[in-house]
């Protein structure tokens, strides 16, 4: 059985990991006999965002990895414990928290730096040439992880993609369904949220996604 | 296009909704064709639990509604909006957050009492025969809400089914595949989590049960 690693980056769309992405991340896999170990940065989120109203809340702060713990049932580890010799891939869901805690792209845009613990998690699989897939707007680090020319997607947003391409990335514009394979660096990627209507449409792109990532373990 | 209402009760298994419920409930209706329109009471939490721990972290509070919105995307309605017209059924994902919140059977077992705003809720889909599907742990809520007789399956736990039996219930066993229905008070329930070792396990009967819910709202 294939394990994969996922992370995650806070528990909830606009201040941490996309819910649904998250769950459909972890069903594919389930699905496709895989399985999983979530992991989430030790950090403080960027702030906290009231999910009803869409406001920052000013009082209080919350831990990355604690809230993250929530999408994993209580079984996360953080990414200063990754042993990458026991994955055969990593898979990373998007939501705001992949702009805001993994990397500050919603904040600088084109000039954005990884967070250090986040980048060195992710090189690990980089560097033993494993599959990664980014979903949504994780693939926003694509370019500052692997460099010139790598090739992602984040959909069909003009000023997303140009920021993509900014940084030295290929950005190739895909739909809801479709996925984006960079078959030289083992890079997948999809716009799930970025573009679905429905949750449906969010799982057509991520299943594809992770069973291309799985398909990538093989070889 | 049939609306379903889901019923949340937080945002975590251990203190709210389990999310994977949560979500491959949403994803079940999708993929069935329906549309959903999330509700959760606008109360207190009983308590906050550090997922990472598993302890009650007392140093905060954190409110049903606003922690339900995260599973919602921010699309969410307090259950005093509701008007049962505009819906065919109802489902209730499980996760301590329904033995906790949305009554308290975690603490007064089988003399637990539904929350009265929780009540009023869901008695208006009853009053309207309307179906509803109650997952996980969410079905020891039966007795109390439908009298005598009704029927429902938290799985096979003998402790949880002698409590649901002595509320009044008729409690019936059942594997993680598997749904029992209650034609009569269009009742579908399933165990999930109660019994799941994975997240395609637990899809398995909740897809199940979505489905006979949107059947049940046909006739």
């Amino acid at each position: 059985m294939k394990k994969i690693a996922v992370l995650l980056s806070g528990c909830g769309v606009f201040d941490g990991t996309e819910i649904h992405e998250a769950v459909l991340t972890l069903l594919s896999l389930s699905k496709a006999g895989a399985s999983y170990q979530c992991f989430a940065p030790d950090m403080t989120q960027l702030h906290v965002v009231n999910h009803l109203t869409g406001e920052v809340d000013t009082s209080q702060t919350r831990s990355v990895l604690v809230e993250s713990a929530r999408i994993a049932r209580g079984d996360i580890k953080p990414t200063t414990a990754l042993d990458v010799s026991q994955f055969a891939g990593l898979v990373i869901p998007g939501g705001f928290g992949a702009a805001k805690n993994l990397c500050n792209f919603a904040i600088n845009g084109s000039e954005c730096e990884v967070n250090p613990a986040v980048s060195e998690f992710i090189h690990a699989f980089i560097a033993a040439n494993k599959p990664v897939g980014f979903i949504c707007i994780a693939p926003v680090m694509i370019p500052r992880l692997y460099g010139q020319g790598a090739c992602g997607t984040i959909g069909h947003d003009v000023d997303t993609a140009a920021a993509f391409n900014l940084m030295g990335g290929c950005h190739q514009s895909a739909n809801v369904h479709e996925i984006v394979v960079d078959e030289a660096n083992k890079i997948v990627s999809t716009p799930a949220y970025m573009l679905a209507g429905n949750i449906a449409e969010a799982y057509s792109g991520i299943e594809k996604l992770v069973v291309k990532v799985l398909e990538l373990a093989k070889s």
